[in-house]
């Protein structure tokens, strides 16, 4: 897969590509990744690329011509590219959207504020505005982040062992049951003794009764959609 | 504020430390940050900070050693400091959360592998498992930015106008409305004449409405949310 970063902050995206999964998935020759400062493909001296909106109201808004003359520069081809703004109004992303996302050749995030993009940028080039969650950041490179790194694990080969990703949260939408290493008792509190007995149906009775647990008291929206989906299947 | 953040991937938090709104947070004295590397705290010269699971299963879990000992050496408060783990077992993430954690005293966050922690870290450290939404990452450390950008610009005097913590989206409900900003005319595509208008009413009345539009479109949740506000707000 290739991915482009067209940003105001490269060096966080830099910095994350030298970490984890990302460094992993470039070095097994499974990801490239070109990083690209917005602020070069403006025209003026001092390199502007935003400006108030029309209508007045607060903020500034990115505007058309920079983003614009990077995307050709970069070689972008409508057909086949699929174009990412990570923003508020956008689509929930969710384990199904990275999924989708991991199977495309070339993706291309547009970051720069987190609210407001000229919208003719989004008309003309945008395929996906995607909202990471329903609170407000400052940075739209930090939510771009956070959609490659769940993007990238997902791309076959990235993750050492694959039962990693299959056994995860949200699959089946419970949270996790509790997890425990070494050493076996750390100053006061001990391991579960269920977990030392080598007794793999017992522990997966307890691990799926404190998944259960905790997701019916923490997360009772899953818990619902839960308990309808296992109705749906016993009807 | 202080912020401290435990992480395996310091260089990912430096970088985010220079841009945008925490260069201008730390730069006016408003916060103060502090990044360690977990590895440090380590006691083995291969510098282990996980394990596997008791029990078995797929991935590492962190273990309670060097993060005890990282707590100790950075001066943890238990009655005064808030500890957060960023985790998909967590509490979800949302805009009043932010809004909770922008007035501690002192927020310290936890990061290593997005999944897995020894239970007892999270037992006897840990305050908060927050999520920042249903999707998997591999690496908490970009978590814990989307937590920290959206904490760090709701501190008072972050932002230097005050209008855009205020008019933003999620606070009433409602996506945001198209912006647009110069050239009025981009090739062949022009800004809506409304916004060229001058007439305030008018420009408001066009964005309500295009607001409604994109969230009855793209968000049923918050516009059904939203219609059941605003009849309990006429009952």
């Amino acid at each position: 897969m290739r991915i482009d970063v067209i940003t105001l902050c490269p060096k966080i995206v830099e910095a994350a590509s030298g970490e984890g999964i990302l460094k992993q998935a470039i070095k097994k020759g499974l990801l490239r990744l070109f990083i690209h400062q917005l602020r070069d493909y403006a025209k003026d001296k001092h390199r502007t690329v935003d400006d108030r909106p029309y209508g007045g109201g607060p903020g500034m808004v990115l505007k058309c011509e920079p983003i614009f003359d990077a995307m050709e520069a970069i070689g972008y081809d409508k057909e086949k590219d699929t174009v990412v703004f990570p923003s508020p109004s956008g689509l929930p992303f969710s384990q199904k959207l990275a999924a989708s996302l991991a199977s495309k050749q070339r993706l291309i995030f547009i970051c720069g504020q987190y609210e407001g993009v000229d919208q003719r940028v989004i008309d003309q080039l945008v395929d996906l505005e995607i909202c990471i969650g329903d609170y407000i950041l400052s940075n739209g490179t930090i939510a771009t982040l956070v959609i490659i790194d769940s993007v990238v694990r997902l791309i076959p080969g990235v993750l050492g062992n694959e039962n990693s990703v299959l056994d995860e949260s949200f699959k089946d939408m419970l949270l996790e049951a509790p997890q425990y290493t070494r050493p076996r008792k750390f100053r006061d509190w001990e391991v579960p003794e269920v977990l030392l007995s080598g007794n793999h149906k017992a522990i997966s009775t307890w691990r799926k009764r404190l998944a259960e647990e905790k997701t019916e008291k923490f997360r009772k929206d899953l818990w619902e959609a839960k308990k309808k989906e296992t109705q749906y299947e016993s009807d």
